[in-house]
């Protein structure tokens, strides 16, 4: 889309905060804006150390070649997994060793230490300004011309802003109705109401968000404005929205004036469809080539895309795609609410570490953009490996049935049902036991990105909750079984942490069973042995929790 | 002091705010921490990404010597400071490489990448954690016994988690009369008005708190519970607080309950009294030797030191004697303050950054902590040789004139009033004019700590002030004088931009003219060649601007 035929952001400064208004911007700062260009300058205005006195002369990192991982792999063997999740440690891996010196160099844009490990904005150094900018534009399209990306600490960092940016006490904000709950952590002591959205499989269902806002009742307050969503590999769910779905959700917030925060750390591991071991042998027919833009294409996009009115503040975040103590990452959105954002930043984060600024740019220097969407990929396609793993250690463990739903939660997925696995050596010695043992144990739906597994638990077959007619509340099954797996060696997310709404009990999705719970499991640390293991316990876990009395 | 002869902190926690104490810990914490110290657990519970995938194998410094700065030097000339103040960029310098490697060792605390740069606590890591334990009791040596360290993101961060945690909107702070106007940002926003009080040359004065806190009129509100100071080298003022003073003043806090937040970044730049050019020369006396421990006891202790309640929140930051790009700094607090203002750090700036971390940790080690201890010195020494050649220029710009008051503002310290310089060779052409010059320009004290020089203008002889009595207001003069600087190549601090209370006029100092102003001069950054430009023009456009009309 071409710069200039796009529109500007309309204002929306009316969702701004008493809070975030109450910022106002140092007189000194358009002063010092107004000398700080001349080069005779001498400043004995503000408070900083003489970087002569910094403990250090220059720093070098050993970094990784941008095509450490493949990104068209053979299908994954025990071996070739193992190599590829103990790179760490191994010194069969290449690395290039950067320098960043201490002296600055004219035209470096702030890549030395000098600068950098100065009291500096709290937009961070200018190449790395200029590159996330560049970056946003040519990755995300943003719909309207005048975004404005800014750096921030990480988007805990960022979210925690932006909710003290556009609400005040008493507001509601809209969620999916499971998510993250560290960002809700953010909402509450600021007097801010989390409010669940029904979910399917590709996150939030336009029509129940039509409905809340269109038969918003004014005596519930003030009708909500804000939306914080995780589109791509949704947390905890895996879910991740696609653009038809995108469309029709941004099209009902311009309708009711809701900005939406995209908090999106996993949007390049989108992995595609998993298949099942023996139809993946097959899949060189999935790989994009090398051509970078072809794979950028292939990625669902972002709101930004969609964002012809400068409603929408994404959240990036280098945690998932680098790492996470870094703690960097950048807002997009319109002028006006980046202004205030970085107000925010000033009396809190200040400028992040200048460390990580000038390594992770050295790295992108290094690597050039094109390579740097090679890391992605790699990164993707790590996470795809280890997203197969895990379903084939689940496929290996019970009997799964596919099945695609018409409708409820997980309409149009390919549902993946647990059945305690049948011995094939065998007739069961206690047929009436082994009947009950083939009542479905639990049930998933393979996410396309991320790396979330999100677990039903299907208590409803649990003899406790037959046998008092349910009316142990699904928390307790959940935790017994959660401290049953943690006093067994697997330590999981268990279903109640991620309820939108804690104050009320944990709403059960239309389709399933009252009694039913869920757990979060994550694809993305263990490796294959603990992986191994760790699926081994939970069915042997769940067998036994499920005939116990 | 020996620890177990320490009482514990009492209970503050009627102190907290409404908005610290709605923030709860998550239930998985404490699950987490069950089962977390067992070694054969697998975690398929957490977010976290594999350290595999990190884009760096290892990250290296080129890091000081810990003595890289005399402690004792030679009376300063131009070419020992040019040395001294250019060594960035110079290769005269010996550097130590230390590495940081990505994998785990067991027992090196958390000191690698695998772990500093992943999710981690908002503690920091282990060994750093277990270092600032050690810095603050051996260093600071608290009156109570269970005082808690606690990592923060730099003292921005800190004071702005300090007043979120113990200010209501509404609630009223204690301030000196002038001070740092970032920390007052974050009170603004949060409904938090604050109250100056009277200063001298030894910051706050103890019978105006009390006479504030002892007249206090219900009818404004709750009496303030928390003060905000800066007791060494003091921004703007370079006032520091004597051991006396803190004492008076510790205990005028306990006698009405007032919470002390001790921002102390200027701690370690104590440099002594100020000495004419002249009487430098046999300074060798007020070294304190090698000795570290003889050092330090040579510092005014700090508030910590004296208590006995667990009162003080203590912050330090590493960027006056490390580098502020590190982000990175420390709480010493009770337990109670400690653990709410982790809870506050969880949802925003979650741990500091991990190169930071490491990095610093790295230098700690390769210097132990006597040579951290050598390095403070050394730090503190060229803060000193800047003072003093900066103070020295004055005296070469200017006729200064040592007096010391008896009363006032600057009663009891070495007052030094500057006149327009009298050519020694001629007599002045413009007898009239020439006595109004003899007319005092400025005034200061020399601080003995941190890296400012409070300047007094002496408006009132301006012909502006006399000719409309004084109806021009002093921002206006102060304003018009910044601007000529500016204008003429001199970036400084006016004094309005520090004056604790904005929504008032800026409160004349009891002792001075109506129609004087102020400027902070920090002699930290620019070097020497940039000191003498920089002075020659102020005593040039102060002169110039006192004989305008």
């Amino acid at each position: 889309m071409a710069s200039e035929k796009r529109s500007k952001a309309i204002d929306l400064s009316h969702h701004l905060s008493d809070y975030v208004n109450s910022f106002s911007v140092s007189p000194l700062k358009g002063l010092q804006k107004k000398y700080g260009g001349r080069k005779d300058m001498v400043s004995l205005g503000g408070g900083l150390p003489s970087p002569t006195y910094f403990p250090f002369d220059a720093i070098y990192a050993d970094i990784s070649d941008a095509d450490r991982f493949p990104i068209d792999p053979p299908p994954p063997t025990a071996s070739a997994l193992s190599w590829l999740w103990r790179l760490f440690g191994s010194d069969k891996v290449h690395s290039t060793r950067v320098a960043v010196p201490k002296a600055p160099v004219p035209g470096d844009g702030g890549l030395n230490l000098a600068t950098a490990m100065q009291y500096g904005p709290a937009m961070g150094i200018l190449k790395l300004q200029k590159f996330i900018r560049m970056f946003s534009e040519r990755v995300y399209e943003p719909a309207y011309s005048d975004f404005v990306t800014l750096i921030h600490t990480g988007s805990t960092d960022g979210w925690s802003r932006v909710a003290k940016m556009l609400c005040n006490p008493g507001d509601t904000i809209i969620t999916e109705k499971w998510t993250y709950p560290s960002a809700m952590a953010s909402a509450g002591p600021i007097g801010v109401r989390v409010l669940p959205v029904d979910m399917d499989g590709e996150g939030m269902r336009p029509e129940s968000l039509r409905k809340l806002l269109s038969e918003w009742d004014p005596a519930r307050g003030k009708r909500p404005h804000v939306m914080y969503t995780v589109p791509v590999g949704q947390n905890p769910s895996g879910a991740t929205t696609s653009w038809a779905r995108k469309t029709a959700i941004y099209e009902i917030c311009v309708e009711f004036d809701v900005v939406i925060a995209e908090d999106d750390p996993y949007y390049f591991m989108q992995a595609g469809q998993y298949l099942p071991k023996s139809a993946r042998v097959a899949d060189g027919a999935t790989s994009s080539g090398e051509d970078v833009a072809n794979w950028l294409h292939s990625l669902v996009p972002c709101f930004l895309k969609l964002d012809r009115q400068g409603r929408v503040i994404r959240m990036d975040t280098f945690s998932k795609v680098m790492a996470p103590g870094m703690r960097l990452g950048w807002f997009t959105c319109n002028p006006r609410f980046a202004e205030r954002l970085e107000r925010l930043g000033e009396t809190s984060t200040q400028s992040p570490c200048g460390f990580s600024q000038t390594i992770l740019m050295k790295i992108i220097d290094t690597w050039s953009f094109d390579g740097y969407v090679r890391w992605l990929r790699g990164i993707a396609t790590q996470y795809r490996l280890r997203r197969d793993f895990f379903c084939d250690l689940l496929g290996d463990a019970f009997d799964l049935r596919v099945s695609t739903p018409t409708h409820g939660t997980w309409a149009g997925c390919l549902v993946h049902t647990a059945y305690a696995k049948r011995p094939s050596s065998a007739r069961p010695r206690f047929s009436e036991k082994s009947a009950d043992m083939r009542k479905p144990l639990l049930s998933f739906v393979p996410p396309s990105s991320g790396m979330f597994l999100w677990v039903r638990l299907h208590f409803a077959g649990h003899p406790a909750a037959l046998q008092n007619g349910g009316d142990e509340p699904v928390e307790s099954l959940e935790e017994r079984f959660w401290t049953l797996l943690a006093d067994s060696g697997v330590l999981t997310s268990p279903g109640w942490f991620f309820a939108a709404d804690d104050s009320e009990p944990t709403p059960a999705d239309e389709d399933e069973d009252e009694g039913d719970g869920h757990l979060r499991l994550s694809f993305s640390f263990a490796n294959e042995d603990e992986q191994k293991r760790a699926v081994k316990i939970m069915a042997a876990k769940l067998q036994e929790f499920f005939l116990e009395t």
